[in-house]
This record gives structure tokens, C-alpha cells and sequence, in this order.
């Protein structure tokens, strides 16, 4: 796109280009002003990008548990400090931990050839105890049909391949069609006697990427090795066995539960002018998986919700009401931070009248903002929808953001049954499945635009929130 | 993100996941009906990815009267006959032609060192015929900045650093606001007695990439050489200039004019069934930079055009109207192709009674739609962007698009004064100017899904506009 329009260049240069993709945002209220003024300063004085840089690339992946997890939260906490917060804590909690061990090896066996196939395990396998297991490979597309199979699974390696629906025009909506192969295949299988599943990768791109993810044994039953294969290798797979339906896998594979171990969810908080104990909290987790550096999941969110406090402060915002940054842990393998913080919420409830009113999450990477979802489970929760559409909505649409009823976050959701009003943010879905989980998910993955533009989102609907309550 | 809930995993899959980021598209009338399939055979049979591969990795850079280009016309012309539309043909226009020459060698010496600053030749400039230029550089912000100069511009490098307004949501916008720099930085500054300009590229990312694009000289000017700088040097100047405001700049670079060529439009269309004379144009434009692959600006908006023709086939629509696709060639340097278009558009409406009612141009990327921006002059302009938006807008809102008045396409617009209803495809904003017009616009770029998701609104809007006419 070039534009030139030869004599009339400069006359157009506004009436042209600007308009093409609609006007800036309005600036003829206080709001429209206000969050003109968070936009502003989110795209020149955030920090988010540099802090997620030093998370990915000075600590990378951050699974629960391990030492870059711990350096994740000294780090963050000593970002925090440097805002200048009212407080700024830790919140022990105790977490699961997952050693991935060795890479797997995984080959095929035809009759004529042997390959190997692109494998990661999945988040709490077992490994293959440093044997090596060998099989027949049965396909399934679903949990029901392995249930179905009986006799015909016996030391067998069973394969699960349905894959996301490429249709859904929501990539999450895809992903929560598919991943239930992914979290409890292995143990559907292990029933009917197989030793060990491969599974999907769960992306709608043929690539050579496994993607990881957590899986979850039924305890009555042996535990089998679980591990993902990228789609490729998947369709490759699929074509060999169309072709010579008795070939062999072999397996061998790391991965093995440790004892739990201790670790922080890290807070800090602004105190409200006027309504101290009514919080609003502002969240991503700090933990990742291993494999990469953890960019949009969800370093990005981490250090969105850190910028919230930053910005509000460099606009020298005073809020209402407390405003506070939580960066949970656990929420790949456990979400033994979001439980925790839950707990500690009610506590404080019920010792120190503290009310949550809100709480927003934003875990579903750092791309393009489009907007936020809803969710609650209290009996005004429709009410307090209502009146933040009619309050926010109008101020936010100018910057093509859409409010709906939806769900929210991993994190927060153990606190819709304490009737907090949740909510998530909602990026722009397409690109966030290409990376997730995987080795991919990197620093260079991240749009400083984007990114920034998310974090103003969340900082104005906060302030509107702050602003006008939500009863 | 992970959004793992241990009992209750699979009740919620679907209650928990899908809502997350809104339900899917409502199908509760034909055309809601109609447009989800437009959806889902987008996703699933679209050509344009692997046609833009082609056109990216086997063709390259197409710079108007180029090789490239004539390899670009042919295949696409190639690709559009195998969709067995009605007619396909190409409409010779002549167009201009440069050629780069050689990379350009620009060198900054102070008083204790030497160093080179990354740099481009701008579209159209002049070499310096094989001479090495030397200068001191004064540096502006503005072409009236330079105007003001007087004497002190004698013999001087003009060096144009105003940078594009980060502030600005809509990057087109900030990018409006900055290219009179490059496009009439050189003639204002040989019009002061300059011998040089540098300009800063057009893009808010801090990077080591120049931003070519089109300059203008004022015929009755001297022609001096004009070269942009990436971001990253224009700072490093920038602060040299503030340490040592006498340091010494050399240049030397090519460029150069070289005669007229002919070349052409690509067309294919499908014959209305009932108003055959009525015409509806989705295009992009063929030709592109030559430092790059031409992905983003505008491979892609060539493919979803012609994937416009495709998917129609594959859902055995049989327009209405007349559904013309339309591939211009030189867009970048001239837009000859776009008039050469619009002045045979005249001549057959009076000549064969044809009409064109619509004309959409996709040339902002082929990343995340966000909807459409609508422009036109004739007298029932107003009335007809609210009757598409009472039609078409309910529809493909659930699809995240919004209708705007605004720009079009550089390509179509000269048939704006035919009265002639157009519109432009408005895509997410935000990586372009990361990319435009520099090395890094390559089919690495493109997401699969975005150019798709692309393609079926824009397909969705023709077949509306097919459906109901405008008037």
C-alpha cells in the first residue's frame, strides 16, 4: 500500500489516510480524555515489553517448581518494587513439580524403513523408566472409541488424532473440542490395557512442533507414558498405518513426579483513596511450560497486569479502591496459586472485610486486543454487566473492543463461587495456537504494539471501574 | 493458558472454552447460513496461501516493468484460469520503470570514527552517478522546517527525523502523518540548494530495516538523491548531530529512471446471471517493492481476491451480478494500472452499457480482519452505506467487523468520480509498518488463518452486495 496521490498528496494525507481505518478514538468527556491519556502512555511509557524480555530471554521457561520459576517471582517482585507500590508480597503456596527428563525417542517401524517422529511428553507423564516400549498402533479419534476397543488395546500404543477444527473462527473454542484426548487419553487407554498414547498436537497449522500441555492420570489405574506428536509427524502417521496397519512404535521417554514444592503467588497493590477494601485485581501466571520461554503464555499477561500499576501511577491516578497486581503460580500444572489465592481472599473476606469486586485475567496471549468476557455467579451478575456495558462500552468501542458474557481465567475462576465479578481478556485468537506450549513461544513472538495495546485496554477498564463501582 | 479443571473438565469443555472469546457465528437465517459456509470453506479449501507461497518464494520482489512483474501477471493469469471463471484477460497499461542500482554506501565520519548507517534508496531517486556526495547534515522535522532554511541548506545533506506518532491507534494513520518527508522531502530540499536527503523510515519500531517506498521530484527542480535511513540509524544520527553538529556525511547510491514498459492488469470474471452488466471489482495490486517478497503489500490482497472467485466456485454460487477480480499493476510507483482500469471502465459503461456498482480493494495486509471502511461520491452515497450496513453489518458483526465510512484502495479510487460505491478492507493495523516495504515483507509473515479469515469477509461482503444490489 503505497498511497500516492500526486497533487493532491498533502490535502489528502489526512483526509485519506486517517479515515481509512476509522478515527482515532473521541476525546469529548472526561473518560474519552482519561483513557486517551492511558492509551498514550501505554504506547510510550509502558515497560511490559522490556520486563518480558528479561523473563524470556534472561530466565525462559518457568514451569512450577523449578529454579527460573523462583527467579521469575524474585524478579517480578523486585520490578514491582521499583513502582513504588503501596505493597508488595509474596503468597506461599505449595506446588506441584514435573522433571521432563530426557527428550523422547520415538520411531516407526515400517517394513521397508524405520523414522522417527517429532515427540515432546506431556506435562505429568511418566517416562519409560529407561526401557523401551514397542508396539502395535491403533488410531482413535476419540476418548469413546478407545473405551470401545476392549481386548484389541492390549500393549497396544494407542494414537489419538482428532484434530482442532480449522472452522471455529475462535482458535479456544477449537482447542476446547480437542485437548480432552490430550488431558485424559492416557488413562482412557491405560484402561483398556494399551501402554503408552501419543497424541494430536493441538494446533490447526501442519507443523514439526509438539505441543505440550498437562494431562491427568486416574489414579486407580496404571499409569502409561503420554506423549504429543506434532501434526506432521501425526499425519505422517496416520498415512503410514492407512498403509501398513501393523507397523511398530518404539517409545522411550522421560518425565517423573517429584515431591511437591514450595513457591509464591507475587502481589502488589495500590490502596484506594475511598474504598479500601474493595479490590480490584489485575492477573496473569507467572508460570510456563519448559520448552520455551513462556512470551504469550503468559509472561504477556504478567507483565500487562504489571503495567497497570505502572501506568496508573505515571498518570498519577489515585484509585478509589485498592488496585492489585496478582501474578499467580501453578496455573500450567495444578493452579495451586489461583486456589491459594482464593483461599486467602475469603480468609481476608471474613477477617478483615475485604471484598473483591472484580478481578480480570488476561491469559490468552499478547496479541491484538479485541475486547473482554464476563463471568460471574453472583445473582446481580447480569445487573453489573449491564451497567458496565453502558458505562465502559461506549468509552472502549472507539478502540474496537466488545464486551461479552464469557468465561475469564484458569486463576481467578476459584473465585466465582466467593461472586467476584471475573473477567478475561480477549486478544485476537488466531496466531495464540501456532505457539502454545511449544518451542516456539518466544520473546520475538511478541508485538510491542500489541502487546501495549492490551495493556491499555486493561488499564481503562479498570480505572472505569474504579471510577464507578459496579453496584 | 491452560484452563484445566480436574473434575469437571469435560461438562465445562465446551460451557468454559467456547464462550471464552464469544460463541460462534449465529445461523439462524439463510444468510447468516450462507456466510458460515463462506467460513468454512475459507478455512478449509482457500488457495490463496499456497498461491501466495508461489508468488513470495518463486517470484520475489515485482516492481513495476520488472521481470518479476511479467512472471507475476502470467502465473496469476495461469491460476485464475484454472477456476474456470467466465473470461479471463489482461488489460495493458504502460508503466514506469526505475531500477535500484546498486545498494547504496552511506558513511557518517566524526571527528574520532567512522560508520555506516543502514540505508535505502527511496522509489524513484536518482543515483549520484558513481560519485562519492559529501556533506554536513542538518537535521528537520518538517518540509516547512527546510522551506525556512534559506542559504544554511546550500551544499547540505537534509536529513527529515520527524517519526511516526506511536500514539496513534490506527498505524495508517500515524504513517499518513509522516510520508510527506519522503515523499516531497528531495524537492524541497534541492529548492534550498541541498545535495542530499535522508529520511527517517516510515515505521514506530526501533529496527535495523530502511522503509523504501515512492518519492516525487518537482520537474522544474534539480534531482538530488534521496535515501531513507532505518529507525535505529536515523537515532544514531541524530545523536551524533547533537555531539558533533559538523560531522561529515558521504553517499553514494544508485537509482535511476529508465523508459516506460508496457505491462498489465490481470482480470478474471464471472457473468452476472440476472444483471450481467452490473459490476462488482474485489482486487489488490500485482506489483510490489523489490527489496522484498511483496507478501503483506500486496501479494495478499491479490490471493484473497482471487480466492474470492474460488470459494464462490466451490460453493456453487451463481451470481447475480457480475463478480469481477481485478489484480493492478503499479500500484507502488505511478498507479497506472488503477487509471488505465477506471479510464476503460468509462469507455465500457458508455460504450457496452456496463456499470460498476462496487469495488472493494484489499491492500492494508493480510492479517486479522476488523471490517471494511466505505467511500464513494455519488449523491446516494450516505443512503447506501446505511443500507449495506442495515444488511450486511448484523451478519458480520458476529464475526468481529465493523463498518466504517473512510478510504478506500489506492487502486480503485480513481473511479470514485464515476460514483462508483467502493470500499477497502480493513485488516488489523498494527505489524504492518513493521514489514512495509522493507526486506521483511515475506511469506514467513503470513498467518495462514488471518489471510483466510481475510478472504471470507471479504467474500461474505460481495455475496451480500451480489444478494441485495445497492440501490
Amino acid at each position: 500500500m503505497n498511497f500516492l496521490r500526486k497533487p493532491l498528496f498533502i490535502a489528502l494525507c489526512w483526509s485519506f489516510f486517517s479515515p481509512l481505518f476509522g478515527q482515532d478514538a473521541p476525546s469529548n468527556d472526561a473518560d474519552a480524555l482519561f483513557v486517551r491519556q492511558i492509551y498514550d502512555k501505554a504506547l510510550t511509557e509502558s515497560r511490559g515489553y522490556e520486563w518480558l524480555r528479561h523473563l524470556c530471554t534472561q530466565i525462559g521457561g518457568r514451569l512450577s517448581g523449578s529454579p527460573q520459576a523462583e527467579r521469575a517471582v524474585a524478579y517480578t517482585r523486585q520490578m514491582l518494587d521499583t513502582l513504588h507500590a503501596d505493597s508488595v508480597w509474596l503468597q506461599p503456596c505449595m506446588v506441584p513439580r514435573w522433571e521432563r527428563g530426557a527428550k523422547p525417542i520415538v520411531s516407526m517401524k515400517r517394513a521397508k524403513s524405520m523414522s522417527f517422529l517429532n515427540t515432546v511428553a506431556l506435562g505429568g507423564s511418566v517416562g519409560t523408566a529407561d526401557k523401551t516400549l514397542k508396539g502395535n498402533v491403533i488410531e482413535v479419534k476419540t476418548l469413546d472409541e478407545v473405551d470401545n476397543l476392549g481386548e484389541k488395546a492390549k500393549g497396544k500404543i494407542i494414537f489419538f488424532n482428532r484434530p482442532m477444527d480449522p472452522k471455529q473462527i475462535n482458535t479456544f473454542a477449537a482447542y476446547g473440542g480437542a485437548n480432552d484426548q490430550r488431558v485424559f487419553g492416557a488413562s482412557r487407554a491405560a484402561k483398556q490395557g494399551a501402554i503408552a498414547v501419543l497424541v494430536r498436537s493441538l494446533t490447526t497449522r501442519i507443523d514439526d512442533f509438539p505441543h505440550t500441555g498437562t494431562m491427568i492420570y486416574t489414579d486407580s489405574l496404571p499409569k502409561i507414558p503420554a506423549l504429543c506428536v506434532s501434526t506432521r509427524d501425526a499425519e505422517k502417521l496416520s498415512k503410514a498405518l492407512k498403509e501398513e496397519a501393523n507397523l511398530e512404535i518404539s517409545v522411550r521417554s522421560g518425565g517423573k513426579m517429584l515431591a511437591d514444592a514450595p513457591s509464591n503467588n507475587v502481589i502488589a497493590e495500590w490502596r484506594g483513596s475511598e474504598f479500601p477494601n474493595e479490590i480490584i485485581l489485575v492477573g496473569g501466571h507467572l508460570d510456563s511450560w519448559d520448552l520455551a520461554q513462556g512470551a504469550h503464555d503468559d509472561g504477556a499477561g504478567c507483565v500487562q497486569a504489571m503495567d497497570v500499576l505502572n501506568l496508573m501511577k505515571r498518570l498519577n491516578y489515585r484509585p478509589k479502591r485498592t488496585i492489585r497486581c496478582v501474578l499467580f503460580m501453578n496455573e500450567e500444572n495444578g493452579t495451586a496459586g489461583g486456589k491459594k489465592y482464593a483461599e486467602i481472599a475469603l480468609e481476608n473476606a471474613q477477617k478483615k472485610g475485604e471484598k473483591h469486586i472484580f478481578a480480570l485475567e488476561s491469559d490468552a496471549g499478547g496479541f491484538t486486543p479485541r475486547g473482554f468476557s464476563f463471568d460471574g455467579d453472583s445473582e446481580i451478575f447480569t445487573e453489573q454487566f449491564k451497567k458496565l456495558t453502558n458505562i465502559a462500552a461506549p468509552v472502549l468501542e472507539s478502540y474496537d473492543l466488545s464486551f461479552k458474557k464469557g468465561g475469564s481465567g484458569s486463576d481467578i475462576s476459584p473465585m466465582k463461587k466467593q461472586k467476584v465479578f471475573l473477567a478475561g481478556f480477549r486478544p485476537d485468537s488466531q496466531r495464540y495456537f501456532d505457539l502454545h506450549h511449544t518451542t516456539e513461544d518466544t520473546f520475538d513472538k511478541i508485538n510491542q504494539r500489541e502487546l501495549e495495546l492490551g495493556t491499555a485496554a486493561m488499564t481503562s477498564l479498570i480505572y472505569m471501574i474504579d471510577k464507578y463501582g459496579l453496584n
